[in-house]
Formats: structure tokens, sequence, C-alpha cells
């Protein structure tokens, strides 16, 4: 067996890059150290002393020795611009960045071929949850059929605290960001972004489909009035963003939209800041991972994870790529719940079937279905009276 | 990418091997296909005709174009002397039988290194999850601090119903195996055995430790009197057959015993023939893996998935074995509650501190320390009027 000695440079010493350091100290088994750290700001008060510290990212690319860089930084563009350079300099990578490895996943897979290095990536998506090692490695014949996840743990902790007490959505948010469970700026996560970048990562290894996240329809959670809560209560459902992407003949269906959940989806015990990840295949039983999806310890530990892993020289081979010719839906029904607090902007959007209409003077939904290129994000965005979706099964 | 082409030998053609011999016959991404099956009862009709079987295993162990043998029958004995002889012809293994994988892996390992070939077994322990992969690669470093499973199918889908109708363990037992959900002779199952051969396969995947079957004491769910399951009731607590493992320093405290569950617990649940296993490592959160535990499709798709990874010539590597000189703890404390109808015959039990005792006319308890050379399952099975499980949290 062989064992590789990994030197790393680390980008970024924030909580997830601090603990990753004190257990690479700590661990036995790791055949691997950090050489060297590179940090943007020199004015930061840290836990270690400032001659750990670089603020020069090419003492980290141009050492020889270094033949991994952990990339844990948030600024996606300088990210995609450090993981670049790396792996041209015939360096491995292990990064937790979705956002720049969804919207570059393609020219990833070809620098990394290029220069035959490893280029890992689990703590991008759903933190401690071993996902995308799992459609690698396990789910890697075509039996894999849909994959539905919880894989926003900010959305699904203010969901969770909406079903839970009697507060408005922005009162619980509010709280979310002075807690640290939501950013001061919370549109990536609760307008469905961040679930997207995530699900189109999720595609690739799952079908063997690169998909562009602006490619995949996102309708957020931020609209949810008082009586959509009192709706889904009454019917007994709680309301979760679901990432799903489902294969149908030769194509994906994908979205990320809120949806009504019954007690006996494995979603309705997902709560507060857990992940969950369902899978269904043919010839196998509906498989459920739950774990934290965010946050300094479930994401350390799946980059811990990578790291541990290139130790063997692990890469990922996205066996599934340009099999099949699966690809995207560009169009599909589905069955979705539109509410408002005004009928009359009900007629704002077009079901092709209406299964249900409710009308009173404060609030009026509809049950029915639609056709995907029906609902955009910049529709949603600029229809804040209307919340929308996907009706229980 | 190396894609092996695959001529599978099929032992054994029940439930779980049909279906694989239908997937096989479907799936376009496998590059395996069944060329011969063999089984013992001349007699019992099939759904595909007799000339498709062979009665002779040497049909299979003498061909030398069948490089992969798939042993899915009963007996554990009879499937140890084809797996054995399988390796030592150069063909790869892969079974789903745990009896036999506990009772031999010390020597399994050895045949198949010295043979140079595959033996895997997921669909050994908790159907389709996928714990022994994710172990074998995911959970790979020495973080990993205990493991803890809802693994026996039948007990759960008793315990639960236990929990649900107003019934005995008698009544209940009974209307399980006229349902198919245990068998005729329960023992293994609902004594902990079943259970505690997936605790010894899963210790030496989590922990690198190999450990017989008959070190890990089994306490089963065959005692539960009515007034358990009230008192588990007015606690809140659920009842559940627990198989667990914890690296406490150099020994590795593993048992198979029932446990009364707070709500607040990952098992709480995992109800019906649901499997459950929760990872704990330093630097990561709680990590659930849920999924069904037997039967054809769970069974079937851990079995498919390892023909898959065979194709790309992949084994377990078992690389935490003979590392850190851990082994097995002989003795330590359990927090542990005993009833009984009779109060005096708690005194047929130890306890090394007791915190709580409990007496009336019919029924007594007590809570408290004991140490776990005090239990046995000799000492258990002799007093059916106690029932032993681990105190709550």
């Amino acid at each position: 067996m062989i064992k590789e000695n990994l030197n790393i440079g680390l980008f970024g010493f924030g909580c997830v890059g601090e603990g990753l350091y004190q257990v690479l100290n700590e661990s036995k088994l790791l055949n691997a150290s950090i050489k060297k750290i590179v940090v943007k700001n020199k004015e930061k008060e840290r836990n270690i002393g400032a001659e750990n510290f670089s603020y020069n990212k090419y003492d980290i690319l141009n050492d020889p020795d270094i033949n991994l860089v952990v990339e844990l930084i948030d600024d996606a563009d300088a990210a995609f611009e450090i993981v670049k350079k790396a792996m041209e300099k015939g360096k491995h990578v292990v990064t937790a960045n979705k956002k720049m490895v969804a919207n570059h996943l393609e020219e990833l897979i070809e620098i990394k071929k290029a220069n035959g290095v490893s280029f890992l990536y689990e703590g991008a998506v759903c933190g401690s949850i071993p996902i995308i090692r799992n459609l690698e490695e396990y789910y890697n014949n075509d039996c894999l059929t849909s994959i539905n996840a919880i894989s926003n743990g900010t959305c699904n902790y203010i969901l969770t605290r909406l079903d839970l007490e009697k507060a408005s959505f922005a009162e619980i948010l509010k709280d979310a960001q002075l807690s640290g469970f939501a950013e001061s700026d919370p549109t990536l996560d609760i307008d469905g972004f961040d679930s997207k970048f995530k699900l189109s990562i999720l595609i690739a290894h799952a079908f063997g489909v690169v998909v562009a996240p602006d490619e995949i329809i996102n309708l957020g959670i931020r609209h949810i009035k008082e009586k959509d809560l009192t709706y889904a209560k009454e019917k007994g459902y709680k309301i979760k963003l679901i990432s799903q992407a489902r294969k149908i003949d030769n194509t994906i269906e994908a979205y990320v939209i809120p949806q009504f959940i019954a007690k006996d989806s494995y979603a309705f015990d997902i709560n507060f800041e857990f992940n969950g990840v369902l899978i269904e295949a043919a010839f196998s039983d509906k498989q459920v991972f739950k774990g934290k999806g965010a946050g300094a310890f479930p994401t350390g530990s799946a980059v811990l994870s990578d790291i541990s892993s290139l130790q063997f020289l692990y890469d990922y081979e996205y066996k599934k790529r340009h099999q099949d010719g699966l690809q995207l839906a560009t169009d599909f029904l589905i069955k979705i719940f539109v509410s408002s607090a005004n009928e009359k902007s009900l007629n704002d959007i077009t079901l092709s079937t209406v299964e249900e209409s409710y009308t009173s003077k404060n609030y009026a939904y509809k049950v029915g279905l639609i056709n995907k290129s029906q609902l955009t994000y910049e529709f949603y965005s600029t229809h804040p009276e209307l919340f929308i979706a996907v009706a229980a099964d």
C-alpha cells in the first residue's frame, strides 16, 4: 500500500483551517503536516504566532516541497485562481468552496487531468456527510434514479424554528443572523443559490452530467407567509428547502424549491442545522444520510477525510461522465402550491392544470401542475407576494 | 481506468440471487454477467429454466473463465468452504454471509492476500447502508471514536411494534414470523447473535481489530416484560437492540445489549425493519446512516455495489489493522437497568454500585454500574425472569 507523505500548504485560517491545523498536529495515522499557511489579513488576531503565517500566495504555490494545497478561503474567484495555479504546478488540491467548484467544474476536471493531480472537495457539499465519496465509489453503477437533499443548514434552521415558534420569517432570520446561523447577507443561503451550487456538484457525481448552476432553477424560502406555515401545520406537513435531481429516461429533472414534507418522508426528521440526503436506486431501498452540514467540525472532518485519502492517492474518477447521453431536462411539469395574500396576484403565474384553489379575504392559493420553464428566479424575486412550494407527494 | 470484465459464478438463487440476476441482465454500466448458477435443491421450482442451474459446486470452482464468485447461500459452513476454495483458485469473492465472515475473518484475509484476489461483503452488514465501504474509505484515519448501530431488522421490527401496540413479546414475535419479519427459529436474531456477527465485522473496519464474535457479549430482547415497556414509555424512551463499540484509550469496549433510547438519540427515529448506524469521530459531528437492513433489495443493492466496484479491482485494505496496539476490553463498567417480576431474583446479579432501586408487589428494578464480565449470554439465557438493558445516557 503506497502511503504518500503530504506537505500541506494551507490557504485560510478561519475556524475550519484552525481546527484542521490542530487535528493534523494530533493525529497519528495521518502522514501529513502543514508546512505553510497563507492568509489575507495581517491585522487579524490568531491563536497561533504570526511566524506561522505568510501573506503571499506564491510562498505556497512556488514551494516545490508542498505537494498538497488545502484551500479554505471565502472568495470564490480568488480560490479558483489559487486552485488552478496549484494544480498547474503539480500539486493536489482539497477545497470546500462549493461556489468555486460548481461554477468551474468542467474546467477544473480538465486541469486536474492535464496535470495528473487529485482534486477533492467533499467539504463543499453537506459538511460531514460523505455524499460525494458515496456517489463516486458506492453508487457508481447506473441504478441510481434520484437524489434528494436538504443541503443548506441556514434554511433548515430557519424553517425548523418557523415550524416550532410563533414568529415571522423576518424575526427568525434576524435571530439566526445574531446567533451565527445566518450570514449578514443571507441571499446565497435563503434564496437557494448555495443549495444549487451543491446540487450541480451532486448531479456531476450522481449522474455524470456537469451542469452549470445557472441552468438549475432556484426558488428560496424568503417569501413564506405566516398563513403558509399555518396551512402546512393543518396538513401535518413541514416546509423544507429541497434540492432534487431525478433521472427520467435520458434527462435529469433538477430544481431547488421549497417543498411540503409529509411525516413519512426522510426530510421530516432532518431539523435545525442538520443536512440530509436521500438516495434512490433501482434494486435498492431508500438510503438516508444525515449529519451536520456546515460549521468548523463537520466541514473540517470532510476536509480531513479528503487529506487522509490523498495519502493513498485517491481521486474522483467521474465514472459516469459522458455515459448514457444523459442531459439536464429543460422543461418538465412540477406540481406546485402557490399562495398570496391577494388572490389577483395568483394570476401572474400560469398553471397548466389547477387541481385545488382556495380563496378568502386575506389568503388564496392554488395547487396544480406548472411547466418548469414558467418558473425563474428573476420572476420569483420580483413577486415577493407569491410563495411557491412543491406540493406534497 | 481499467475496467475488468466479470464472469460471475453465482451460488444460491434465493430472493437476493434472483434479483441480482435480473438487474445484471438490465444494467448497462456493469461489465458483468452471470455465467453459471449453482443451487442445492433440484426439486425447488424457480422462475428461470432448469438449464440455467447446476448442482455441483465444482462446475463454478473449476471453471477458469469465472473470475468472480458471488456467494449467497444460507449455510455458513458450506459457504466458508466455497469461498475459501474460490479464492484459492484465484477468483474474487462477494458474499453477504455475516456469520461466515465474522467467524473466519482473520483466515479469510490471509487467504485473499495469499491469492491476490478481492474479498468484499458489504451485504453482510446493515443491508443497503454502505457502512463497511465508508469505514474503509472515508473514516480511514484514527479519528473515529465510536460506532453504534441498530443492525438487526427483526429485533427492531418487534421492538417498534411492542412500542406501538398493546401486545406481548410472544404475540408480536409470532406475528412477525407469520409475516416474514422473523425466522421460524428466531434465536440468531432476537438473542443478538446476528448483531454481534455484524459488530465484529464493523470493529475490524472501524478500529482495525479482528475480534471473534465469541468475545463480544450479547444479551437479546427475549426477556422484555410488559412492565419494562411501560417503564420505557413513562420515561419517554424506546427500547432498541444496540450494537456498540467505543474506543477508550487503547481498548475497544463492545457489546450487544438492549438499550433505553431517549428522544434526542439518532436511534429513536430508526423504526420497524430499518437499520441505522451512528459514527462518532474527533473533529467530526455525529454522522447517521439509515436504510433497510435486510431483504432482497437492500442486500442485493449492496452485493451489486460490490460487484460494480470489482470492475475497478476494488478491495478492502484494512488500513487500520495492527495499528495503535488496540485490543478488545475484557472488562469495563456499564450502567444497566435490570428488572424482574420477583424482587429476590434481582439478587442473582451483582451491581458494583446501585443508583436507583424500585420495588412493588409484581415488579422491581435496579439501575447501576456492573462489570461487563458479570454479564454473559449463558447467565442471561438461564435467567429468563430478568430483563437487562443499558440505561439511557
